[in-house]
């Protein structure tokens, strides 16, 4: 099996399956009890969240679990947007962003909050000109993701964060480094609040968090007792949090050295891909490599698709999260309707082999070969 | 160990542990991604819900998986009271239910809503005559817990749905059923809406669902993507899932037997408890056998659950989830603080072996006489 759809999802590493296991087996007690049972878990999670914050650098208050990013974006944009709804109705995206984020937009329209979306050039760079004239006095919140989940455009949060602040030091700016984190290097001091999830870094689903600057007021969105902490009801899933905290640990182990990497293989199949004649690459000088979006011109991309899973080849059209078949963040890019119809995108990890690869470009050629008829040029 | 603190949470059955870990290793693909892993993935997780549906007896579209019972909690009271807004702000709720469902009240206060709270006679019964003078025309949800956390007692759900109906057909019934479900028998036919969580099961942490009858309406708590569903976005987290349906396959087995054990080990306890002249036993016959609560009027109940625990006995106050020292259900129920303050709950599982119980009470025995200096008097 060759598997590059890991944007969608990736395997749960065994090392981060081991920590769930033992935490499961041998920390039974409900952390808000208080009895030793409960003590002894809420040691273990303290020691996982500081583990957590260690390595992220940021403090113990800054890290509220989530069961995801979804609903860590719904939580930041949400309760921003109602803590702060008489400073002000209007927030900020970009044309990059998860699905997800564009649904909590149009809940918040419907009560009447104002969202602009703000223009990106031909690269994907979001155009800081457009966002300084978007940045208005009641604007709360700025929400852009780190790395776009299609195409891999990976947006500068420190510029973009300087950016806002001087427009207005009010506005909060929020980013989704689901697809960033584990990738490429973050400084959560670049933003004042951040999603993820861990079951895009080799870590357990059902888990992940929100990093919110304690300066950030929030109403909760999901209200409950306050022993675990007040802004996140509920029993804290407390061998979920052991293995994320292993995950993240894991992700953040030789990401240059690991990036280099995946950039080679990235290389390698664009210069493969690019002897095609009727295949665009979808990629700009701020795709990250582990993201390689491209459109088949004469090829519907599920045909390809289930082609490529005949061989167990595993690549996914856009994201696994989205609906219909445009891709908006190519659309975004490119603003071709075509291009945006027919993406294929081909998600690398770390963990991909030289030898993966190759493979994976003689079978593509293959089936690329049968279902178009079209003869590659041999190298 | 003798833990009798099963109310607070479960240790993961080790066959549930089996079931994450098997869909863990052989399930890797995101049941939304279009490839043969991610229909593979599906095709798991559409199995799981349906053996969960017909445990339950419910339709597949009735089933919405949450982090837990706290966030299905909120789910459901807050997605209907959005929902339903224009047609009135009037809610119920007893005086007997989870701190997470008096939260969210307090918050939708703030937003404007009218919070009723219904009374209960002296035996913990919801008083029916309050609940029906309560409902009024724009009164938009009931909830009320189907047994109570702390006490144990134990609704009638189906007639307090009839009364709930018959007084305004319009008025929806949401109840959580996290302490009932695996104890006694529910029938989800009786509520329009129910949460659960399954760490009370024997079950993960980190994974609950909300039932909700097709033709209630809900604003989504998280808004996302909408392949999975539309009312919950984000990655469904299979494993959990998967193991979340293997506990209630093993929660609703042998019930009614299994309830009958737990029912003579509550009276092996009560019986013995009972001759300790300066302890009361919170119980009234709406108490489930699974929920024992005790006031300890010379001890404070803190320094007796640390005593125990040395001779790794556990038990707990009130409810892990409650703050502060107070049982609200015992001063609902006996309007006595001094009985409020003094609480100490045991909790039983049909895990719960007779010798276990045996000990348990020698344990406790001596324990209260260090403490108290009393001599009980022998059998």
């Amino acid at each position: 099996m060759i598997y590059l759809d890991y944007s969608a999802t990736t395997p749960i590493s065994y090392d981060v399956l081991d920590s769930y296991n033992k935490a499961s087996r041998e920390f039974m007690g409900n952390p808000n009890s208080i009895h030793s049972l409960g003590v002894k878990s809420k040691v273990l999670l303290n020691s996982a969240t500081r583990q957590i914050c260690d390595l992220l650098n940021i403090q113990e208050n800054e890290l509220i679990y989530t069961s995801g990013a979804t609903e860590a974006n719904n939580m930041a944009i949400k309760g921003v947007a109602f803590s702060y709804a008489n400073k002000g109705k209007h927030i900020i995206v970009s044309k990059l962003e998860h699905p997800s984020i564009y649904k909590i937009c149009e809940y918040l329209e419907s009560l009447g909050y104002e969202i602009s979306y703000v223009n990106n050039d031909r690269e994907g760079l979001v155009d800081f000109e457009d966002l300084r004239n978007k940045i208005r006095e009641d604007t709360i919140l700025v929400s852009i993701c780190a790395v776009n989940s299609e195409v891999g455009i990976r947006q500068p949060l420190k510029t973009l964060k300087q950016i806002i602040k001087k427009e207005n030091p009010n506005t909060i700016f929020h980013s989704d480094i689901t697809q960033a984190i584990g990738k490429v290097a973050v400084n959560l001091y670049d933003v004042d609040m951040a999603s993820m999830s861990g079951h895009k870094i080799f870590g357990p689903k059902g888990i992940g968090f929100l990093y919110k600057k304690d300066n950030v007021k929030m109403i909760p969105l999901i209200h409950g007792s306050g022993k675990f902490g007040d802004l996140r009801g509920g029993t804290p899933p407390l061998p979920l949090i052991v293995a994320l905290s292993k995950a993240i640990r894991i992700a953040l182990t030789d990401l240059e050295k690991r990036e280099e990497h995946v950039a080679l293989l990235n290389e390698k199949i664009c210069k493969d891909l690019e002897k095609y004649g009727d295949i665009v690459l979808n990629k700009t000088k701020y795709s990250i490599p582990h993201i390689l979006n491209i459109s088949l011109l004469n090829i519907k991309p599920e045909t390809f698709i289930h082609a490529m899973e005949e061989d167990e080849v595993y690549i996914s059209t856009n994201t696994a999260c989205s609906s219909g078949d445009l891709s908006s963040s190519v659309m975004a890019i490119y603003e071709d309707k075509k291009r945006a119809t027919s993406t294929i995108r081909i998600s690398l990890s770390y963990v991909t082999t030289n030898e993966e690869v190759s493979k994976f470009l003689n079978l593509f050629k293959t089936e690329y070969k049968n279902l178009t008829g079209f003869l590659v040029n041999e190298k």
